[in-house]
């Protein structure tokens, strides 16, 4: 079949075959087929969707377009997390090594930051010396000597998925379930994992913002994820609220070490979520029942042996654990205070986001360098109790300290504030095998 | 708007501003707006649709790419006639000099053939010298000297319809009414012409195979001409079945001769069809009623007058009519027969088409060259009585006359035959004003 007709099909909303997908992206990568058509298949994807077949013959392909990594070498079995991206989700730091201390191998491949999300490997860049951007050899050799890396994602795993996204966001394609389920899973595939589990973040500070659509990708990615023959389940958990109190590069690993050491004071969610997460990638790849893998995920991130994979991980990346507890002591910051008596209603995970970003957190633009120490804490959290003149929030930024004043502004309205306590929120809102 | 914000709208089924639109297609005619991006465009309008407005904006942003004609200074009013593209269809080589023969000025501005219809500019060509592709300053003097010319469109005109066209030929996206609106109109709103009659083909022989499609044509095309200022009408009409007896370049325009000279063979439906056309032409232009226009255009057929502006647009040209009637004498010819007994019950335009492009007729692809020769001569048409062993085609090949023989089998199968004689054909199914 030639590109003209199968572009012709599936404007037609014609069902396209597993073979011509493959052949098209092949091409593509090749350079063989130009930006154009591929922009007019891109739109037509979107507007006529694709079944789950053509989706995973999408997938595939895109995978396939790379390198593939094999892990059967290794004397345990492997799996990794993949969130869709939220605002403060620092749980692929702690939900990792978490597995990996249950004899669960977790060569996680991971992104930067764009838009409005962060990435989680520009939050490692924040430990002075960790180099996320290991080549496969040296990515292969931390997965093998310590049971997990976080690694970001290199121009070998999937080539056809970055050339085929930085097109997507110029012509108008990027919220199509199809192709961001390629997008999401051709570079999970190629990493090699036996077992997959994803995080499908739902709410105002998620891409997905309805739970239809948050069930919709989380369906589509446990489908074709499963016709690619790994293990999988997704969780769509809740983005209307920030995950923990941190917002931003370093401010997340800080946050991210405090849950690993068991800080007092470390917010409940973000390890519960860890532990949630964790407990699938063990229960899926090792076939643990799901409640002991629960238990040893707890057990594991209470006796510290998580923090002992985590720094070892990033001993092992060349981070400085010590450097990075000094190194961002002596941030900017301004404090936010409230004249409001009674109880926190919401915290509006997008609208707390953008004032990371407006402080230089992330990138508008993917050519963006983020400034690591900007960001947001927050000193309240839904269902707090207030009294007048209490601080709700610290903002912090180096670059960007002129923006400090009209940020603290910009914050306040992301919260609301109610006479009664809110009803407990459910973090995680729904489970798809 | 950016053109990703314009891009994400049209995806979603937004309408957009005719602004925006404006802009868009000249930043694209600039070469300021990338293929990738116009194609992503190009696709979310076949699978969105435009509104009347968009369509209109479009169309009239493709008039101002280039230039723009102006026969105001004439002392009479323009008109011009439009076909979508049918099997055999030569009307325009009757209809245009006769118009011109009721005190219309005729500049008609006409393409080359593509894929299984025929082209204007092509046709002429046969004839020995003919100039199609004239400047716009010898354009307008034979406007001037004979009130008609029969001229290929240059690249000044509608340039942006040229660099679309061909984007949407690679990619998938020609069967679109607002762009297929905006191809044809943005042409003729720049030719100048005060009235505007469209004949809109309908049946398998025709771009637009239902009456639901070619209404919706029709119905588009009339909006948007009187949108912009012209007055205008369509006709639906049959294609079914090829136009005349003739279809392929030199036989074509020998058929058009035929009927302007009032030989007794020549086809009733050609001469039926030039007569109505032109008198739409110069109903709408002159004001006359459309009886009127009938009558006068009828009497200046059989008096001469239309083969006399014919001869001397012919002459202007370059072309030597007694050259082309002395060339295609010996053209290599094969004779289909049939044993049957009965009637035609119906002869597929289509597949006539396909036989005279298989011969070398036309253009399979934009730079192909074709064979002026080449073609078929029906000998019976829909309704004809037939006998066992009667020649019902000539077929006529010059560079591929090794393809005859292949051909005369395809061809029969274009025919079917009955015992009855089938209704008669209407010719004109609808008009639209």
């Amino acid at each position: 079949m030639t590109v003209k007709n199968l572009l012709d099909a599936k404007r037609k909303g014609l069902e396209l075959a597993a073979d011509d997908i493959r052949a098209l992206i092949a091409a593509y990568t090749e350079g063989d087929v130009p930006d154009y058509q591929m922009a007019a298949f891109a739109m037509a994807v979107c507007c006529r969707g694709m079944t789950d077949a053509e989706t995973f013959a999408l997938t595939d392909a895109m995978r396939l377009s790379g390198a593939c990594l094999d892990w059967r070498h290794l004397d345990k079995p492997t799996a990794d997390k993949h969130s869709t991206g939220g605002v403060g989700d620092k749980i692929s730091l702690i939900c990792q090594p978490l597995a990996a201390t249950c004899g669960v191998a977790v060569p996680s491949l991971t992104g930067r930051g764009l838009g409005h999300t962060g990435g989680t490997a520009d939050k490692l860049e924040s430990i002075p010396g960790y180099v996320a951007a290991l080549s496969l050899a040296d990515y292969r050799k931390v997965v093998e000597a310590c049971g997990c890396s976080l690694t970001v994602q290199t121009a070998e795993i999937a080539p056809a998925d970055k050339k085929l996204y930085a097109l997507r966001d110029v012509t108008g394609t990027v919220p199509s379930l199809p192709l961001i389920v390629a997008s999401i899973l051709s570079k999970k595939l190629a990493e090699g994992a036996d077992a997959l589990v994803f995080d499908v973040k739902c709410g105002r500070g998620a891409f997905m913002e309805t739970p239809d659509d948050a069930r919709a990708l989380a369906r589509a990615l446990v489908a074709s994820a499963k016709t690619a023959g790994r293990k999988s389940v997704a969780l769509v958990t809740d983005m209307d609220e920030p995950l923990g109190r941190m917002v931003g590069n370093a401010l997340e690993v800080r946050e991210a070490i405090d849950v690993l050491k068991n800080v007092p004071s470390a917010p409940r969610d973000v390890a519960d979520l860890s532990v949630e997460l964790a407990a699938w990638m063990v229960h899926l790849a090792k076939g643990f029942d799901l409640e002991r893998a629960r238990e040893k995920c707890r057990e594991n991130l209470a006796n510290g042996k998580a923090y002992a994979v985590f720094a070892e991980m990033v001993r092992l990346h060349g981070g400085d654990l010590d450097a990075f507890q000094t190194r961002w002591a002596g941030t900017p910051r301004l404090e936010l205070k409230v004249e409001r008596d009674g109880f926190v209603a919401s915290v509006d995970a997008r609208a707390v986001a953008q004032v990371a970003l407006d402080l230089g957190a992330g990138r508008a633009k993917a050519d963006d360098v983020p400034d690591l120490s900007a960001g947001v804490e927050l000193l309240v959290r839904r269902g707090d109790a207030v009294r007048p003149g209490q601080p709700v929030a610290r903002l912090y930024a180096t670059d960007r300290e002129d923006r400090l004043e009209q940020a603290a502004v910009d914050l306040a309205s992301a919260f609301r504030f109610a006479a009664e306590a809110p009803s407990p929120l459910k973090l995680v809102k729904e489970t798809l095998k």
